[in-house]
């Protein structure tokens, strides 16, 4: 037997030597993305051997692959394992897991429905005198028409109709009258700042089928939701709504055509997203979220036509966007504490959603408590000398050897290295703390070593050297990075200090820690304690949920009790300004230090670090 | 003392000899039309004096009226009376009345309104976050938002802003936030067949600023409801939509202008009608209504963007309907039943609204009863030889003397005349029963007399000979219009008959009969007795309501209470499908005799008539 370790879900599972990748795969329960069933006919099970030693490229392999198996891509169901192997997998499988997120199984109770009525025929002598009754009465509902359900009842309709009826909130609205069923979707919609995540259910099955993301066309407005609300304030908001608006009705076309769905099939919509992007969407001008009291124009839940925002889907579906908390807290990491029924369940909960913004939540035996806190884009690679978003070619994990100092990396995508990304980052950190490279303060401890050198910023650790992993350049990180790194970082531990005191609890109490965001996806857990990120818990305690503002989304769509939820819980949570408390600049200053100036909330870290006896 | 009797309001008052009719006017309560008061300058007080001696035209009448003095016009306020006179008054005051209608007091709860809001500042510690909430706190109000207003409450706002509005059945919505309070009008329009009654009211201080009528473009075609759902059967109803909104908003447009009224401060709508109106006016094929059984797209109450039916008011506004009873019971007639609040009361009243097609209702301690008969075109001069329309040149009433079997009359306007109109045809049977000319069956009894001639239609009396009064040609009453006149009452007859046996109760049971529609504005009771167009009742006990459905429409601007008691109303009324009542044709028949075949229901009828001793 032979042992295969997956990344980057780091799942090891014993196989017989002799074994392809793929057999593996399918006993890990990881999808390598193969549809051919694995005769090597689709050439989509692609992995990326890392370390140990496996069999020679088949011909197919060669054939399939071309150049890409100088780089070590292989596909799994052609590659026999000889040895203990490390296998990077970035499937569309692992890929869809971070765009899906964590969803919990919802009953269906869709805000649309198509329902079948066999109507009560109007005559001379009935009570009742027109068509709207005709369908009402077997209805047992009291329904409201639009004008084109109105001009419909107006002609002659089959004994038996079926209608496309919403309802929610109260309101029942007869949408469309049609003589035929029909499968009907619904469209969730995750605008984050940098990526818009896309989901299509199937309102009759609940099931996703499609789970898409493209790129917010505003980023050319600037990165961050700062630069968004600055322009805003400028040139006010019409261009920035129209640009996320055209783009994601031309990302519809094309999704729906290519897979036979009708636009006008979608008769429901729910986005959700942070308050600067709510706003924007709906053509609100963000600019007062941009100053102190950082004042929303509106927070709470919103119900809009789609016709009236010029969404392409059917001109009466409704767009549900859920509420907000806060100028810096919007729906999508409320759909976080939504999905994990933090608000509702025994126990104390951290939730973390790290972006730009990091919104910290601490839920407590149905208390729940929130803040913001900048923690600018290192976690995003901005920022970074060598530093790129999580995609092909980011390096997203590396460990160094602590005798030779010599790294071992993980490549998005399994392709060459272009720059490392946020988990890259924090793994290097993390493991240049663990080898006494740099010390508690970041400062460089170790400096005559092939891979360290001085830079322009400072010293710097080269962890691939250009012509290494196809590179065209030397891939560092520079002690500037590491000070961008420990303000960050500071940032979320002052939120999670600050929070915890409120209500009086440590580390200790806490029964699990749930990171989310896509980029929660690629982060090494026991990194991010190493350097401080997250408090100091038991590995286990610690669940990657992924994209849950996404599923949030989806279940708002399936299932409209969940409405109800988070129209309830949002009032619920007490948001704690920072900047409004006075220790916050203290507690910020003393987490800059690796992992916190607090080191007995890290005492197993603090072992682990080579901490010099002066701390 | 000589005697002043004003017509049509057949009001008679006794004044000094040498007093001018404006003074008597004044006695009288009769609103002449001047708005000088009395002293010649506006020319407004117009008035006919049909019989008696009165001074001679003064020079301010010849040089106001020029030509028209020689047709018996003169000013009020310049005429002295020097014998018994009767004088015709054709004033704006008093066509006023037949647009207004009858209109009870009401508190003024208008669906929109413009309230005042000092906002409640947000800070980084308040509770709430968000621009919206700013606002409803003070209003301690939820309240749904369009998104224009989402837009400006993104921009920076006083802290004292004026929010518009609209509340009614559970919605709150603000359909705009101004920096200024302002000035709204509520718009209420009476959809007739053949005329279109407009009203603009001040939400804030109630008055009705505008009270003016148009003639529905959808004459050309056809003049009654069946012709005009036959071509929304044969063409679709599009063009009859197009028609009435485009003429309607052109009419809006022309008297917003003249009377300085922002149409973007028409802020709320009310449209009544018959069904078919109702139908075309939301765009709904009304062909179902007009076969069996008559059913109706949709009845119960509706409410419509004013934008969505293109509608040239505030884009917000929304357009109230009211319900509807059946196929062929409109919101119109219904308005009675509230203005009168018949439905509510006790006491036994009868409510007709005459038209081509004519609405009975009974209402008996609180239940309702009705029934629409088909009473024909007669009532509104239709299918009758010389017949025209109520209006300038419209002979409206008749008087035979007994003696000489010569005809007095009086003229709409006080023009030459052009013919006769349903009042006056009502006159001129009644009239020609008393003296004998014709018997209860409708035959000719006098047949040798200079005004009793042969023509093509059978035995004609010549009302008004070519050149008498300006006529052009001769007017004449002929046997076929009397069979005409026969059926039209006839149909209404029956239908009070139907409903009244239904309920068990007679004439002698109706506290008082009420006749709606401007129509019944001209109509002499007493004639309309005669033929038996209404029961054997008092005269006092009749009242002219005028339009109701206007005054209906009005009210339920003002105050939205009426809006709820109209929509417990409508399903409160028992329809009675005459036509699916086996005694209706026998019944039907027997009410063609004049006054009718159930004689010992006009005991008093019979002995102003000369009835043959043979019936
Ligand atoms: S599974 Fe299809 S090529 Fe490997
Ligand atoms: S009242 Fe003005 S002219 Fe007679």
């Amino acid at each position: 037997m032979v042992k295969v370790t997956f990344r980057p879900q780091n799942i090891t599972v014993d196989v017989p030597r002799g074994s392809t990748i793929y057999e593996a795969s399918l006993k890990a329960g990881v999808d390598v993305g193969g549809i051919c069933g694995g005769v090597g006919k689709c050439g989509k099970c692609r992995v990326r051997v890392i370390e140990g030693s496996v069999s020679e490229p088949t011909d197919t392999e060669r054939s399939i692959l071309g150049e890409e198996v100088k780089n070590g891509i292989r596909l799994a169901c052609q590659t026999r394992i000889l040895g203990d192997v490390v296998v990077y997998v970035a499937s569309k499988g692992a890929l869809k897991f971070a765009i899906l997120g964590y969803e919990p199984k919802v009953e269906l109770k869709p805000a649309v429905r198509v329902v079948k009525v066999r109507r009560s025929k109007v005559t001379l002598t009935t009570p009742h005198a027109s068509t709207l009754e005709s369908i009402e009465i077997p209805l047992g509902l009291d329904v409201t028409i639009n004008l084109n359900v109105l001009r419909k009842l107006g002609q002659p309709l089959p004994d038996e109709v079926y209608l496309l009826l919403y309802s929610y909130g109260g309101v029942r609205e007869v949408y469309d009258v049609l003589c035929n069923g029909r499968r009907v979707y619904g469209l969730a919609v995750d605008v984050g700042t940098s990526k818009v995540a896309v989901y299509i259910v199937d309102l009759v099955s609940g099931e996703t089928v499609v789970a898409e993301a493209f790129e917010n066309p505003q980023v050319v407005y600037g990165g961050d939701v700062v630069s968004r609300i600055s322009y805003a304030m400028e040139y006010g908001v019409q261009e920035l709504q129209k640009s996320i608006i055209n783009s994601l009705n031309r990302f519809l076309k094309r999704i729906c055509e290519s897979r036979g769905i009708n636009l006008n099939d979608i008769v429901d919509v729910v986005v959700v997203g942070n308050s600067v992007m709510h706003h924007i969407f709906l053509g609100v001008n963000p600019r007062k979220i941009g100053c102190s009291p950082y004042e929303l124009a509106v927070r709470k839940p919103l119900t809009v036509r789609a016709s009236e925002l010029k969404l392409n889907v059917n001109p009466h579906a409704r767009v549900y966007l859920p509420p907000l908390v806060r100028g810096f807290i919007g729906s999508d990491s409320l759909m976080g504490v939504l999905v994990l029924d933090l608000a509702f369940r025994k126990g104390t909960y951290l939730f973390i959603d790290i972006g730009t913004n990091t919104e910290v939540y601490i839920a407590r035996n149905g208390r729940v408590i929130a803040a913001s806190t900048a923690s600018g884009p290192v976690f995003e690679g901005g920022h970074i000398k060598c530093g790129m978003r999580a995609g092909d070619g980011a390096i997203d994990h590396v460990r160094i050897d602590s005798e030779t100092l010599e790294p071992e990396i993980s490549i998005i995508g399994g392709t060459s290295a272009k720059g490392i990304c946020g988990s890259g980052v924090i793994d290097v950190v993390a493991e240049m703390l663990k080898t006494g490279i740099i010390d508690y303060t970041g400062k460089f401890r170790v400096t005559d070593h092939p891979r360290i050198r001085r830079g322009s910023d400072g010293y710097e650790y080269i962890i691939v050297r250009k012509g290494e992993f196809g590179a065209e350049r030397d891939i560092v990180l520079t002690l500037k990075d590491i000070r961008e790194i420990q303000k960050a970082k500071a940032a979320v531990q002052a939120a999670f200090r600050i929070l915890s005191g409120k209500l009086g609890i440590t580390r200790r109490d806490i029964d699990r820690v749930y990171i989310a965001g896509s980029f929660g996806f690629y982060l090494n857990p026991e990194s991010a304690i190493t350097i401080g990120l997250l408090p100091e818990v038991p590995l286990d305690k610690i669940t990657l949920v992924g994209n849950t503002a996404g599923s949030g989304a989806r279940i708002l769509l399936k299932n409209i009790d969940w409405r109800v939820k988070v129209e309830k819980l949002y009032e619920r949570v007490e948001y704690v300004e920072l900047a409004a408390e006075r220790v916050f600049h203290k507690v910020f200053i003393d987490s800059i230090y690796f992992p916190s100036g607090n080191v007995s909330e890290y005492p197993e870290t603090v072992k682990k670090i080579k901490y010099p006896k002066t701390a």
